[in-house]
């Protein structure tokens, strides 16, 4: 936890003073080994950061005084559509992403996406943002992604990635790619990836209607958790460096 | 697994016979649901990539007429030195850095590695081959990655670390670093990677007095596993695409 991102109900009314309980709390206390004095790192969620200056701590819970003054750092120009991961990978999947900057995500549903992976219980929308807010923490941004679950493929690709890839490169991450990935472009993206075993052809052949490039990332087959910031820094360097 | 990685010990004496029991036996029936007379993409340790063909199959087991004719993707020239990760993150850096094709990771210590980290089970010679077959196994890769444990950092930079960069450009990533991480670089690399929470001020001026040079990766701090894929693709893209 590089930031505490704190949220309008850890205010008390009017104050610049937040609590802290739970989780951070602990953190702050446990790993930070934080002390009444210590200013910490401090983001609004979907606001500017600066520093918490903790008043007062007991067993539960701390105060702090917050002042912020600063924003947070810029987000991604890239709209990322995954089909939907293993739920092991599921949340590493959601924080890396939320760490690099992606603020725009679908999940997608897919023919090689198993059909019990929609019933996870780490699909539930506590658990997205629990693990979007460990990404922000970990990168010291504040603005929480938006996160989209589409579970059927057709009409998704029909119906909604043409409104979506507007404004943008569209490209899909497959072996089948005859170009490598284009690398630190200067327009935003719309990136598809697909799923362990990769996309059937008939959804190439959807994603090339709807204008989609097949795009390779050599001969090695990357894990999803691999690619995606193999690709991101491969496309988006220069604004993150 | 996009390729069977197959050892010495798996082949009848003189014969290109194979035979496949366990994890992998498992997989070829349960995930590609594989028969006899379907070939499969192999590799021979160390060795060849080519096919399989699976001539039978019983419960436990099945027999393969194996041919190998074709190199494995090139190795990056990279020496990946990482402060030794939490046991859980461990695993995953393994497979990782072995699917992207590194072949030589060393596992140091550091001020801010937990000492308990050291008496993790997954440091194991069986496990860590494991998960360096399981990256491989994933990038269609057959050379096994040499990974070097060291616990004592003060001992590893002054000793070892001297040698290891001989030829190559010594690179920290480190928030501290005044210049971007360099990309698409026509050179060998020595890369290090402090622990969760960096590595310490004394860490760093060691490190430079060895020729390291800090650099950065930009505003954001990224967790280990998100950050090799992304440097590694901004350091050797042409090689890799």
């Amino acid at each position: 936890m590089n930031l505490v991102l704190l949220f309008e109900n850890d205010f008390f009314p009017d104050s610049s003073t937040a609590k802290l309980t739970g989780r951070r709390f602990k953190h702050v206390k446990n790993v930070h080994k934080a002390e009444p004095g210590v200013s910490l790192k401090v983001g609004l969620a979907n606001g500017k950061t600066g520093e918490g200056l903790i008043l007062s701590m007991d067993r539960d819970s701390l105060l702090m005084d917050v002042t912020v003054n600063t924003d947070p750092p810029p987000p991604l120009p890239l709209n990322l559509v995954i089909a939907l991961p293993r739920p092991k990978v599921l949340n590493r999947v959601i924080g890396a992403a939320a760490s690099m900057g992606v603020k725009n995500i679908w999940l997608i549903n897919a023919y090689k996406v198993e059909k019990s992976y929609w019933q996870s219980p780490r699909l539930s929308p506590e658990n997205i943002i629990e693990q979007s807010i460990l990404g922000l923490e970990q990168a010291k941004d504040t603005v929480l992604p938006t996160i989209n679950l589409k579970n059927r493929f057709k009409p998704f690709v029909e119906d909604d990635l043409p409104q979506i890839i507007i404004g943008t490169m569209p490209i899909v991450a497959d072996p089948s790619g005859l170009e490598p990935c284009p690398c630190e472009i200067k327009t935003p993206v719309t990136l598809t990836i697909g799923p362990e075993g990769g996309f059937i052809p008939y959804e190439i052949e959807m994603l090339k209607r709807c204008n989609f490039i097949p795009v390779h990332l050599g001969r090695r087959i990357l894990r999803v958790e691999t690619a995606i910031p193999a690709v991101i820094y491969r496309l988006f360097s220069p604004l993150l460096l």
